[in-house]
């Protein structure tokens, strides 16, 4: 019986699914401390899988990655839409995709422990399942999100989860709302001039290739959030092709293993911000990466304000990830 | 050298502080665990006294609350505004008011402790200092901010933030944008419109008085999230009354009580939403109390996918909460 509740004020979609209070943890990742769901032989304990795939050279075992649905999903696909008026109030049922993304055979690895071809297909699979929920009616957005180490309800073995959303996220609402305002004043994309200002600033950069720059934004909000972003304008994340796939699978890689080299196995969390489905060309909206590697001490003190307060200049943080030498761990 | 960094995109505030880096916490609560700088007779260790308050039946002590500057405020008074252009980005000081209300004498009581005097004068001395910040040219915006039990780095010692902003905080000015779209919609107040609403349907209540009603909002972000609410249409916490102080204590105290009694001292944040300056006597914004009483475990999907989920219906919370008997505790 969970569903969807508008709340009025802010606009924003909230789930509200009772039936989770049975769930331990948050992620749907069950299973006891000596049998973990996402290894290799337990495929029987999370049934239906979506995608598998198997790198060439792997002679060990069955898959690399896995594509599977929530156990506790927080949206599904049983229902219509249901959308209706409760008095002055909103409503629809929570359809929807919500999928967990199992990254690796391994237990233990994570982001910085991957391998590049490895990095650049777990891209790949959440290109795909984007791509499928893009072809969906009810499905207005998509968004990948990984936390790793923030809390104990959490599976440490590595998964990331991929929502398609009968909604837009409210964050990328909002950017591209504003970025729709600056555009009409400019005429270009307020992420394609935040770029030239980075480049050509060059304190807050951390890394670029050919196609990818990773940098600290101006005023991040957390210490060493950093953004990844595509150097030519690019809106929709499931239109990327083969070969940006790996320069950002690169990008990637490269800003993980600074950020593990000098932060030493922090939590984090990420996510990839994607244009809504119904504007995927937008001449406005750019889409890019957001990583927080911090914990969340401050949490209650900016849900409160909404003043984040960021301990680290952000060209301070960018300096000493740049200087970060994985090869010296 | 901390100043104030608007994020282009968001248009959000952040205040970047890298000498904050060499303070434990988040509160500017230094000491040393056997001497608190909050408890009776260490008050040379936070000079500076703005107010003190004793009550008439104090025979004890020289004080019963008192508000003092934040030892590392995040805000300052010593600098203009500066505000400047760089590059494309905006930048100014850290201009504004960060004070502790020292809410007690007590080093271990918090809200559902006090007694109903005690906790109107909180509530006064709040008033007076937003009056006085509201009295400042430079200052736009009050917030009040209250965090127990959330995390390590705060003093165990009941205090509250004071906030006078030369910005509006974001979540306000969305609410404050909001209402006004509704209004000029409607011509009616969108929180006199939800108050109406949850009158009517009843399922929400959690307690009400002549002149305050506390309920779940319908789509509650946090289990047990709480808006207190006066029923009268207010946008301006700093003009409130004598009288209707003592009924929001009232209120307030009931709504903690109960919290305390279902929930057992759990970690809680509470914030004061009030009009800007500029628009005091607004017809569409109307002022209120918001509180989280919940851990924050997942915070980091939330931030990421601005998905928020809610294993309670606000409807049981409310239900759980109007029985919640502190008496039998």
């Amino acid at each position: 019986m969970s569903e969807l509740r508008k709340e009025p004020v802010s606009r924003r979609w909230i789930l509200v699914a009772p039936e989770r209070k049975k769930v331990k943890g948050s992620d749907g990742a069950s299973g006891s401390a000596d049998r973990c769901p996402f290894c290799i032989g337990n495929e029987d304990m999370t049934p239906g899988e979506i995608e598998r795939w198997k790198s060439e050279g792997n002679v060990d075992s069955e898959w690399d990655i896995r594509v599977i649905p929530d156990k506790f999903a927080l949206l599904g696909r049983e229902k219509g839409m249901g959308r209706k008026g409760l008095g002055i109030y909103d409503v629809m049922n929570s359809v929807g995709y919500h999928e967990l993304l199992v990254e690796t055979a391994s237990h233990t690895d994570t982001w910085w422990d991957y391998d590049l071809p490895h990095m650049e297909k777990v891209l790949e699979l959440c290109r795909d399942r984007f791509r499928k929920f893009k072809g969906e009616k009810e499905i207005k957005h998509a968004t990948f999100v990984k936390s790793h180490g923030i809390s104990a309800g959490h599976s440490p073995h590595s998964h990331s989860h991929l929502l398609g959303l009968p909604f837009v996220v409210k964050r990328v609402e909002e950017e591209v709302k504003s970025a729709d305002d600056y555009f009409s004043m400019k005429d270009r994309c307020i992420y394609c001039d935040i770029l030239s200002e980075e480049i050509n600033v060059g304190a807050r950069v951390i890394y670029e290739n050919a196609k990818f720059i990773a940098f600290t934004p101006f005023a991040s909000r957390f210490q060493f959030e950093t953004w990844v972003v595509p150097k030519s304008h690019e809106s929709d994340y499931s239109a990327i092709d083969k070969n940006s796939l790996s320069f950002l699978a690169d990008a990637l890689m490269v800003v993980f293993k600074k950020i593990h080299c000098h932060l030493d196995n922090p939590p984090f969390s990420i996510a990839l911000h994607t244009s809504p489905f119904k504007i995927s060309d937008s001449a406005s909206y750019h889409w890019h990466w957001e990583l927080k590697p911090t914990s969340l001490d401050m949490a209650g003190f900016e849900w409160a304000t909404g003043l984040y307060m960021n301990k680290y200049l952000p060209e301070e943080a960018a300096e000493l990830l740049r200087k970060a030498d994985p090869a010296s761990i």
